[in-house]
């Protein structure tokens, strides 16, 4: 994987519905030379995650929409080639936003060092980053889990949803998962703690969450939005907090589809409020230092779902969209020279 | 009005959809006699609010469901008769639940004495009642505004929207209320002092909040969830509130309708939250003091809709749940011996 050449994947055309492979094209450019201030490095990590569908769309989300015959946007751990910034030195590893190519330039600004004695490096896409504190912040500051409570989530099995369960776990909730195959069912049961969970495509959703959730819910961490949302909320108890995080379910759709109704929002007085990291940054320390502390003592398991090369990154991200993936979704883009060095290296 | 006969409405039938006249069935009965601890008063107000729509259906609800042939419920100012309660005497004014009945007895623990001296009866039905509070605790708790920033509020010439509107110009915003006639529309600009009023019938209205809130939505003070809470859900704020306060769009619906998509929730990171009156009457202190001080002032004006006869409740609600009523509504049931010595009496 390591030469000359910049491998990179454009946006071709604007998915309608879901984005097919044609939508994406790999090409091969110069790697590019760093300005002032900047960084050339070669990304090792690609993380890919659902909301990305918002930057294929020319709609207005929170994610700006990548242009046609760009490289799509994402956060990646690489390595650094060449520095024209005093923070960084030939060899660091950094965290930042090459996107979808083999070598990318950045400001220094934009990039944070990551230390790869402490954790695995694709961590920092993960457990340790923007997921991790998605799923810290979400839970805690929205949520709020009281001990005893019930928590349902759903897409549970996923880089959100693993982590906020064992957290409230470790808060002493009663958690259930939503997920959508019998072998991601058993995962957050039997590996990661879940009191119960639900496999959306084969269970019947109202009974199924009646019987593992019998004191109804207290706190809904939604990655999805639509008919999950529709049915935990004619289970959920007064003062119920829902964490609106994720729309996975509609991220594909053509056109907003109709929404829950509300009565019993109003019935339970609950509140439903959207979730955005990016408003979290004053949490990261807390963040990193408990879910740090979590996986040293092995109170919160990590699981990652590694594609190698990024000429696969396309359709893997049309499977994460389709729930595919299990684990965390990371694309290996090139060698991880740390890789095979620590225990708890995924692959 | 006033003889030895008690006029009641029971409910003979649940409606499906809109309530019709022979739904209800006014029956006279003897005037009952209080035990022990109980006191009987004749009802001089009766106040109609569109929530007990609730109460009127099977359905689980935060209203107690009225049993079949039953006296409808509902809040009441009446005048003691006869006391077996220490803390009652014959002629005073109280605020109660008689329900849909000319007189009734009540346990005096149930029971909030009156000062006439204060304001009008029948305020203590409407902006110093359930309804001001409402309006009161909604607006500053839930959506808690800021001056400057802008506040909009349907059903806004009822009980709850025109103090909630009032309010939140006393807070130095700009207010933006939505009425179904233009004579409403008229009142809440002209009368109130709203910056706009948008009439939903026959203006457009997405075009329409546009021009009257061109810097964004940050409050929404809702009352009838519907095509306007999605409506407004597309122009909000970074941050924004939703006070989710009433249904009146959907009371009469046999089955829930959808609700709006909540895309714009997560991409503004805004909250929607069910309130309920009874949550917070650990504020009724500073919202007597504050609401008070405000019609005292000027800063607050108060409109009631008052019809006569309990014979005309029937009609009068059904009326009320489609928008009919231009005010607070309530039912003069009998004499008020207090009207007329007040300035500021309605009638």
């Amino acid at each position: 994987m390591n030469n000359s050449i910049n491998k990179q994947i454009l946006l071709k055309s604007r998915p309608i519905g879901e984005p097919k492979e044609s939508d994406f094209a790999l090409v091969e450019t110069q790697i590019p030379e760093p300005g002032e201030g900047e960084v050339l490095s070669r990304t090792i990590y690609l993380s890919l995650d659902p909301y990305m569908r918002g930057s294929l769309s020319a709609n207005k989300s929170y994610a700006a929409p990548v242009e046609l015959d760009s490289v799509i946007l994402g956060g990646t751990v690489s390595q650094v080639i060449k520095s024209n910034h005093p923070q960084f030195q030939s060899g660091d590893f950094v965290l930042g936003r090459n996107g979808w190519q083999s070598y990318g330039v950045a400001k220094g600004e934009t990039l944070r060092k990551i230390d790869p004695s402490q954790a695995p490096l694709s961590y920092s896409l993960g457990v340790l980053g923007m997921p991790g504190l998605t799923a810290y912040a979400a839970l805690l500051d929205v949520g709020q889990p009281q001990p005893g409570e019930t928590v349902v989530i759903s897409a549970a099995s996923g880089a959100v949803g693993a982590v906020a369960g064992q957290i409230a776990k470790i808060k002493g909730c009663r958690v259930v998962g939503i997920v959508g195959s019998d072998e991601k069912r058993d995962f957050i049961v039997q590996e990661l703690g879940f009191d119960a969970g639900i496999n959306r495509k084969t269970q019947e959703l109202y009974p199924a969450l009646q019987e593992a959730a019998p004191n109804g819910i207290d706190v809904y961490f939604d990655n999805t939005a639509g008919v999950i949302l529709e049915t935990v909320l004619q289970q959920i108890n007064l003062g119920a907090r829902i964490a609106l995080v994720g729309l996975i379910s509609e991220y594909n759709a053509t056109s907003p589809p109709p929404g829950p109704n509300l009565r019993p929002l109003l019935i339970k007085r609950a509140l439903i409020k959207g979730f955005l990291v990016a408003d979290y940054q004053h949490r990261l320390n807390d963040f990193l230092r408990d879910v740090s502390g979590w996986l040293k003592s092995g109170q919160l398991k990590y699981k990652e779902d590694v594609v190698l090369g990024l000429e696969n990154a396309p359709r893997a991200f049309i499977g994460l969209l389709r729930g595919e993936n299990f684990g965390k979704l990371i694309v290996k883009v090139s060698d991880d020279p740390t890789a095979n060095k620590l225990g708890t290296q995924p692959d």
